[in-house]
């Protein structure tokens, strides 16, 4: 199975591959561009953008002095391990680094699909409404990590944020969830130790 | 095919049939709520709800004295012609009236498939941004009429809502835009005014 392939692969290069899924517009290009600016001088990292149409986010992401391609699907509504692939071909991330993988915006069909990825990462935007993890418990299920991002807009929505953590927990107990503005920072530390914790061999080339 | 059977069949009932297509999140619901609420001494209207998961919509939409099925996809990431039918059988909308599709929160995968209905809709909240139309250019050329919803968030957030609008018309020039927000109210009277423009025989029967 080529997921498995790509997820050879990553091991043996001592990538950590991470495939970010969520609705359209919660936020997912923002939170990437903080977090390659803010650790940067950290890590190696790189980003395969997956869209329906445009290479606007591949443009945003390479604004941070960060490698990133972009993966056009048309009319498809997800990433398969073929194009992640085929991608990665193209981007030649470096040994030791963290490759991100911003999928189609799309709460459905991309749990469905392995690509090969370490984890699913789950960024849900508060503005969606507190019951989405019950709506659509596929995507929650499949993921280890949910972020709970646009935290900064709290204060002018009717959005209960413990019921929408208890949601999520019903559907996936395991799920780990953290609160997160990308556009003001708030919580967004616990995130990168999340990162941090998640390399192969517990440590990244430093660079 | 069996979209056009549908199509048929609600023409010979002389009901106009509206497919809301979204992100989740948009306020798809809430939008509904508010027009079923307002509209209904008006109109007769029904409303047939697509979700992965939860019977938590129909619910909601049943509280405003309106009937309503909900169609569970499961894995399944649109609604199809052949649910609807099925929805339809159970639901048992009565002639001269409104019927409104609610979609699995998707911006992909319903764009592509025929219900049968006389127009998609679709619903965009502003926090998504304002690049939605190029990067999901299928669901906007597929839809007639696009509602710009949540409105009532513009001075918080960075959104160029002109922008958003020229994007929209790029992928279909033929596109119709309303701003409005379900919350406060603000810009649905322009929404009714399109819903009895749309009717079959330009008059539903008056209750």
């Amino acid at each position: 199975m080529l997921a498995d392939r790509n997820r050879e692969w990553f091991a043996a290069q001592n990538i950590l591959a991470l495939n970010l899924v969520s609705s359209p517009g919660s936020g997912k290009t923002t939170l990437l561009e903080r977090t390659l600016r803010d650790l940067k001088e950290k890590y190696e990292m790189s980003v395969i953008e997956g869209d329906q149409e445009t290479v606007n986010d591949a443009e945003r992401i390479r604004a941070t002095g960060c490698n990133a391609v972009q993966i056009n699907t048309g009319t498809g509504c997800h990433l398969e391990a073929e194009m992640l692939a085929s991608g990665l071909a193209q981007l030649e991330p470096p040994p030791n680094s963290i490759l991100f993988i911003e999928n189609v915006g799309n709460l459905v069909c991309p749990a469905m699909f392995d690509l090969g990825e370490r984890a699913k990462v789950a960024i849900l935007s508060i503005t969606e409404g507190e019951d989405k993890p019950l709506k659509y418990p596929h995507m929650f299920q499949a993921s280890e990590l949910m972020l709970l991002n646009k935290i900064d807009l709290l204060p002018h929505l009717n959005f209960d944020i413990e019921k929408c953590i208890a949601y999520a927990h019903d559907v996936n107990p395991a799920i780990k969830v953290l609160k997160v503005s990308a556009t003001t920072g708030e919580g967004m530390y616990e995130w990168y130790d999340w990162l941090a914790s998640r390399s192969f061999r517990w440590s990244f080339a430093s660079k």
